[in-house]
């Protein structure tokens, strides 16, 4: 049986793009797997919002990583847990490196703020700690890890900081010389124009990874053809929830019952099915047969 | 200021049918607010759901309290419990009531049914402890509670385990008489007649709640004329979520991008306004002109 | 890099009594590694003291997993974790060896009492629950493992609840018939005799445990010249701390300070060794040395 | 019924030294109370020492709470949280009073130090954040509390970080004029001399707070005298743990048995008792007398 890091490394090993699924909790990890995505990003927007804390390490890493314990648990993908900047320095990196892989969390992904950190589309100032500062960080990820499967991407921000190409290339360069496995790449421009230049630029093996969330306008295919390992569709799921439950309270209440709603919410018997209530009771018929006679 | 608990209390002693969202976040909690409902429904389903696992007692008390305090700091509204059959003897009884007042949880429901419970929807055979055993956990409840104003609702499954109106009438009295704050009586019936025929019946002061899951053809207007005190909207959040997730996910493979579903899902600011970031940057404002001349 | 359940069953087949200390926190399983013993016992009775509760099923099944966890990362010993009765029916157990394997845990103990349980040494009457129903539980754990080598101890509480001999054999036979890797035979009495005697009735492969608590006048050779696999030490790390930390206030208070006890106390610098601050130091002269100069 | 942070505050407000005993978990909490002394300090050391973690910031904000929320029920004591340095900035610390308050703590204490921190008789640098920064953590902590009567205490690391009394003075009043309630000044010096001299030259009437661990040669009575308001014993209770149990296992394992511990610890009774075991048999009578006939 191969671990949840190794079939993550496999991916990133093997030929087209890995299509990773945000999610916010055990539901929406488990609708990505059956809907065909390959991994799941455990979003640190998602994980605060569905708190609603803000996005800005104001979560422990406890509660981070009990969410991505939960999804992990929920479906047979590989979790990546978004770990904001690592919670500290090389010593908040190095447990947390611990606690997630022996939680069976695939891989972690890192940036180069400070922290605490601002969301990369707060729209306050981004502040990056040195290279240096950030490369001892991903050697303190590589060094505590216990099995080579294990994944550590890190997360370039110099674009969302306004520090421009020659800093970002320099940056991602510079951590995958440290160890990182991946480099993610962000951006909150509308178009899709400086992560392209960034790809075109990128002459390391070290994978890329993108997250199209302000610049919806490139397809997976586009971005599997331009050279990207994985692309990150991060807080749809979370959005498409807000929407979904603010409209059906919004209707009941001024409905005054459910009746215009129930059909286009799911069933009951949907929801049991998510929730493994049919294995449940083949457990039972399996064991009960051999062991108790009603 | 006062409690949360003091707030349902004078809820249950004002005129008017109480709104309760069945919730299972703190997102669902703060939108349930948003849009006018007057409590919060613990949902054990939903908690359960979103972690995928069957509403069986599988999820235990500590993981169903961690998730109705994060509902609870999410909103304003009070927050009622449902904490299945009360997770095991008086002894469990007694610290679950210990730790759900002293997080600041309203109140708490518990239900007539043998611990591991089956959620009420089930085929499977419903199990009901005996009724002086239940009127043994209400008064372990009821000892258990700090202050006046904490409320316990007792919930009688007895209609759900088709056991007639008389035992349902029979056990609700005792429950009563033992302390119950408020009757919870549920019914799977795909119509309201045996609800109304419980509520007809009922000649004790103690309130009735009631979750029209199953019979969604009474409205509010309806279940207040009737007499009823609360009605509990308990699991359509989730699934509307079901269906949102589900449908975003599907879009998003099969159109290979996000561009479809943009204007189907809220926007990032909606995010950031739930997750109170305009209230983060005022305390800035207040505290660093005091202090950080940047 | 063997795993935990590895190290634990490798034990169990080598020649040799296993020598087990009972452990509460993070602190005693790591004194009981530097001390020589063999595996760590995750004591439902210590857990629950050091949260001053009483060890009758009070923490959920989280809290326990909790402490087994801290003290599983602060020792390189396999830990057994006491489940009690295993937290419910053959799904509670289910997911309890999920929960305990996924987390790390080398094995978990079950005994066959009813949910929720009381301490073996409670002089309130002790209630089993059917062999049928105990052995669908050993079953259930077998078929939850996902390693071949995580193990599952069954105790017997027969003699604890004064059934006699026959009842011991009869339920320790079933139990190793339904898959149990260990039986882990229970008694109260002052002296070794009941258990001398089951011993030398056991005729089956499945190895013995045993807990000489109460009947302290047994030595490891002897136990090991019975034929017994594994000595379970399970509760003086804790009443050792009791004594020590009332001693300690009562003289702070007595004397007004603390320099009475200074000398019977650990230094700070023992304190900072258990907490590897030694190796913390070493972990930033190794990466600050390459990555940042100071 | 006044609550923790009442009492605490009261105690601030009333004549005479508040003694402070340092607890790690429930039954040092609980040991410290049947001892005499007056309030609780969840010390981080002892939190992280039973987990074997350095003093460093190394445990999350959670973790010490929920340790501390342990202590809180374990006793009828206030409990003062030792916060570190508020676990990042202001917007963490408003999270920290908000989750500390909700759960009961009656006070917390706050450190100038940068975060994260080391623990102040580590020989590493000590580095402190600017007298603004700080400030504005107490603001925002001053501005999170719900209740008049929450603690919020500043913690004066200057003489730790060898930056001599006058600095150590101006930042008392800063922070005293920031809103703190009190003033702890650390030393770790062999003899009180420099806590003296701090002591002698405070002109304000915010209270002050000692932690004699380093100068155990002044007594209670001498601190009252000097003016001290309280006097924190932090570590002596986890120091005399860690020698009790090192003690135990060694002799466990040299004499291959038990016998001749059995003096030097408490007895399964005096576990019994801390528990509240007969508490919860007085409540199995109250009310099974009422509702089970046996």
């Amino acid at each position: 049986m191969s671990s949840k890091s190794e079939m993550l490394r496999k991916a990133f090993n093997s030929p087209g793009l890995i299509k990773v699924a945000g999610a916010h909790d055990g539901l929406s990890a488990k609708l990505a797997e059956e809907n065909g995505f390959d991994a799941i990003w455990a979003s640190g927007l998602g994980i605060s919002a569905v708190q609603t804390v803000p996005d800005a390490s104001i979560l422990t890493m406890t509660e981070f990583l009990d969410a991505a314990v939960i999804m992990n648990e929920s479906c047979n993908l590989p979790v990546i847990a978004d770990c904001d900047s690592g919670y500290g320095n090389i010593h908040n990196v190095t447990r947390m490196v611990n606690k997630y892989e022996a939680a069976g969390i695939a891989g972690v992904c890192i940036e180069d703020k400070v922290y605490p950190k601002l969301n990369s589309f707060d729209d306050r100032k981004q502040i990056l700690v040195s290279t240096e500062e950030f490369c001892a960080k991903i050697r303190a990820a590589k060094l505590a890890q216990k099995s080579e499967a294990f994944v550590v991407i890190a997360r370039v921000e110099a674009l969302i900081a306004k520090l421009g190409q020659e800093e970002a290339y320099a940056r991602g360069k510079a951590y995958a010389q440290a160890g990182a496995d991946a480099i993610l790449i962000h951006s909150k421009e509308k178009t899709p124009d400086e992560i392209i230049e960034f790809i075109q630029q990128w002459d390391l093996d070290t994978p890329i990874v993108v997250v199209p969330t302000k610049y919806p306008n490139i397809s997976m295919n586009e971005l599997e053809e331009l050279g990207v390992k994985a692309s990150i569709y991060a807080n749809q799921a979370l959005r498409a929830t807000y929407r979904a439950i603010d409209d059906t309270f919004k209707s009941i209440i001024s409905n005054q019952s459910t009746v215009p709603i129930e059909e286009n919410i799911s069933t009951v018997d949907d929801i049991f099915r998510i929730q493994s209530v049919p294995e449940m009771k083949q457990l039972e018929n399996t064991i009960y047969k051999e062991y108790v006679k009603q």
